[in-house]
């Protein structure tokens, strides 16, 4: 390759006059501060050159660059720092739970330790952490399991509990503490650790053995700088919205006040094992192959197309190598293949029609469970939900579900008993927190991805826009144009994919993929219509309800006149009542 | 420490049942398949048990993370992309240039060479980069100079250009090539190079020396997927905008057509240097401290204080250390200090009133330069700039500077000269790009962060929401509720500081800080009241004009009148109607 012509076609007017830097860049150590006077400027000016630069420059570890940047984990301000280090270890938990096949049963603590500082204890009774394990994975960023694969998991990066204890330890200064047990007849064993931030490694401060009553499971403490508060965002809030998105847990949860609440499971079936699939040739870039190409034991094209890829078999290998051009066969071998006729198979793999990606990788909450969710901790009047098929973006299989809970207990509507007669409403009971709001409040949208519930960047995620973007007038609903509809309602979204689109490290919003949007949209449209039925039916009910009424008042009445003209007993009277009213509700039309 | 006492006081329902996991935990390797009946679940499912889930977890690198998380660095999409490369070219070769004293010319050539991929160069004077450096430079992430320093420089993370190479590996498998040269008398020497993502580390595929004209400077070449369009977020603007931010930049831009535009220097005076500052007390988190007390070589608390930190003298060191505690005095031993004494130190610091940072270290545009800019590239009838004092935000100095251009040449507005006299607009000028809007659109609001445009996430930065919570109306602009003012204007917003603090690592929004937001509002105002008094004269200049050039008409002939009456000379009455018209001018009371 030969050097290029310069771009520059004017005379660089600055540059002759600062020649003395390229020669000084000639072999000077520039930390000496010697100042040359210069014609331009007026001050004399420290100059650096490349060696000079090159010995400031070095490698940043990453940790030390999430400490500076923890904004981007979500540790940006004590109250939202003290919700991602909850979210963050109980999504371990419940991952570390599931992949064993262990009914998870958590325990969430929250202690006010000073005025500005809590300690989080969260503990889980899942598989435990070898020892040799602990370290990396509450010590280290970027390390984990759930990176490299394809599969659904709350975590996925291995970034998280690790930030959660540097943030402790950036705010508190102190260590993290872990108990963990792998079995029953094996010992606990306790930690204490930091990270060296420097490098990006544990620090560990002890590693000894402990008791500990239970059979198996973790505990991690970190000590930090956090608010509690109440609220739509709070630590509470999320709790119990990750009762809903879990039916199978067990969730025991102690505030700073030393409350407790505990939300028992709802099944004790597992939801369905996920299973790691291989990437879908669709959604594999160029680069990416190539460097698949280079990796694989695979012996032929043909081979590593259907082995390295999901959907490919002997026939769709076939013609893609066939439609990739002549310098490539099935028995070319992978490692050899040159970069244009990689990029020539790239475009053959575009251009060629496979089969969407198994979905069998997804574990949705499913409609029955989701509903019973919805009915054991929202209070409201009508429940539906819906579970789309599973669908594609960019190669990756992802699944939509929709909840809704509307009415306000105790607020406008009336309630239909099971067997479609209208019940009294029990209007003590009253709603402890406010996930269905009220009348005049706009819906309350509750987002779920892979079962972890999201509070922040509400604006910012496609399950928001999609609730905007669905037309909620035509299902009887108050909706200001371009926002969210108006009423007592709480639309619980759960996105469950192998690899769920986050905007940023924190998991907060979720990227608006056309196909994902559009599948949000569906799933929205089905709920809404059987809500437009119910708030519609709620109308007439009403009216209807002011009629039967005055009705009911008379059965008694024309009971003991037929009892008079017909010479009824009084058990035959009773009868004719009860079936003159059975009669009246069965000629309600709907 | 004793362990605790365990959360859990329910039963444990679902435990007892999934012993098996724990047992199987004790020993035995979990890749067996080996399916065991379980009571409460259907399907037999394979178990994962705490040493099969360790054998699974490994490091990540850091360029595989931001390879899948490529949108958090601005690669999400190819028309995004291409700018994103060029901004982090085109500010390293501008940090390097003000880093040696070079006044820089940059060349920035974009070559289409498929339908979807484009070549990207970017060759400048600067110092050039050592031979040894280089690889690090462009084929390692997190890897630089900036990271660990407080002082204003576009790069900070030492991720852009080696992110930009990652991304065309990625969508065209083709290394990187750069021609360096450090000197008049070194050979230059030209590389290929790609990202091992797997390590995060240069693979060097050439290096040689090379034959390059050039005395000094940098050129990288980078082949990518991208997409190439004018408009508000396209290269061209970004070009423009650069130029406009730094006017002792000449910018040589030659787009995909081959057309090309030189933006020449404005000035030959480089930016004040930009001075390395120390952290402000009042900014360093507890945990950081620690670290500091630790790694210092100072050997006594009071000089620790002194030196680590900047504005803490004699006597507010022993002012801290009093208030500290009894435990502590001015000769503790800085890594002796326990974590208990470091806390109160801590707190002792942030309850002393200690001055606010240095704000020497910060290069603001200036008024006269940003209006000088301006008033080259945008063309408007109006323009006016002011540059707030320094500030502090978490213990971080920072600057505003704000530019406006008001006016549609050719549109609304009559012009003033310099002497106060009605100029005749020169409408046959067209503005090439619509950098000041038509009258019934949304005001263009430029954001410029440390010199640096930034294209996207318009709305979620502070610079947007402090043009929004400016009161346009009083300044006689319209202003619709909660939203952008509409007229015919550019606001240029300028943050200079030593850490800007951007929502995510692709640089594209500033956070909100309180402090920020108030500054910004602040220029704005100083900025907007001028504009006020502007676009009010401009409607009594209307008028006057109107009614000026009715009487303009009769001065000619009242001079002649005059001439009659008073029996003067032709040069005695032309004198008279110039007199006559100076004192009609005069007479305007603006």
């Amino acid at each position: 390759m030969t050097p290029p012509n310069t771009l520059f076609d004017l005379e660089p007017e600055g540059v002759p006059k600062k020649k003395a830097a390229a020669k000084k860049a000639a072999g000077k150590k520039a930390a000496t501060k010697k100042a040359e006077p210069k014609p331009k400027t007026a001050a004399p000016r420290r100059r650096a050159t490349a060696q000079s630069m090159a010995q400031k420059q070095r490698e940043i570890s990453v940790s030390e660059f999430f400490t500076k940047n923890r904004h981007l984990l979500g540790f940006d301000s004590p109250l939202k720092a003290l919700l991602t280090a909850v979210k963050e270890a109980v999504d371990n938990s419940l991952d570390a739970c599931e992949e064993a096949g262990i009914l998870p049963e958590i325990a969430v603590e929250l202690q006010q330790k000073t005025e500005k500082t809590f300690r989080m204890c969260v503990e889980d009774n899942g598989p435990g952490i070898i020892d040799t394990q602990i370290g990396k994975v509450f010590g280290k960023l970027l390390y984990g399991s759930k990176f490299h694969k394809l599969s659904q998991s709350r975590g996925q990066q291995g970034i998280g509990i690790s930030a959660a204890g540097m943030y402790g330890q950036l705010t508190t200064g102190k260590p993290v503490r872990i108990l963990s047990k792998t079995g029953k007849r094996k010992p606990a064993v306790e930690f204490m650790l930091s990270i060296d931030t420097a490098k990006n490694r544990p620090e560990i401060h002890s590693a000894e053995e402990a008791q500990w009553e239970k059979s198996h499971g973790t505990r991690v403490e970190i000590e930090m700088e956090a608010k509690y508060q109440k609220g739509l965002r709070s630590v509470d809030m999320y709790i119990k919205q990750t009762a809903i998105a879990n039916p199978h847990l067990t969730l025991h949860f102690t505030d700073p006040t030393g409350e407790k609440v505990t939300y028992a499971r709802n099944t004790k079936e597992m939801p369905p094992e996920t299973i790691e699939i291989k990437p879908h040739p669709h959604g594999v870039e160029l680069g990416r192959m190539i460097a698949m190409l280079k990796d694989t034991s695979c012996r032929s094209l043909s081979g590593f197309l259907q082995e390295e890829f999901s959907r490919v078999g002997p026939k769709v290998a076939k013609t893609i190598i066939k439609s990739a051009g002549k310098s490539l066969t099935e028995k070319s071998y992978p490692s050899r293949i040159a970069r244009e006729e990689a990029s020539a198979l790239h475009t053959a793999i575009q251009d060629t029609k496979i089969s969407s990606p198994s979905t069998e990788c997804i574990a949705p909450i499913g409609e029955e469970l989701l509903l019973a969710g919805l009915k054991k901790e929202l209070e409201a009047d009508f429940y539906v939900a819906a579970t789309r098929p599973a669908a594609v973006y960019r190669g990756n299989p992802f699944q939509i579900e929709v909840g809704i809970a509307y009415g306000k207990p105790g607020g406008v509507g009336l309630e239909m008993n099971d067997e479609g007669r209208i019940k009294k409403k029990d209007k003590a009971k009253a709603s402890t927190e406010d996930l269905v709001g009220a009348a005049d409040e706009q819906i309350r949208v509750l987002r779920l991805a892979n079962r972890v519930p999201l509070l922040y960047q509400q604006s910012a995620c496609a399950i928001n826009k999609g609730v905007i973007q669905t037309n909620w007038r035509q299902y009887g609903m108050n909706q200001p144009r371009g926002g969210l509809p108006v009423g007592p309602m709480a639309v619980v979204v759960h996105i469950a994919s192998v690899w769920v689109p986050f905007t940023s490290e924190s998991k907060e919003a979720i990227a608006s993929y056309p196909e994902i949007l559009k599948e949000i949209k569906l799933a929205l449209q089905i709920c809404g219509r059987k809500l437009g039925t119910y708030i519609r039916k709620g109308k007439r009910l009403k009216r209807e309800f002011d009629k039967r009424e005055y009705i009911e008042k008379y059965i008694p009445h024309i009971g003991i006149a037929l009892q008079e003209i017909m010479g009824l007993t009084n058990t035959e009277r009773d009868k004719t009542v009860d079936t003159l009213e059975d009669v009246l509700h069965k000629s309600r039309k709907f």
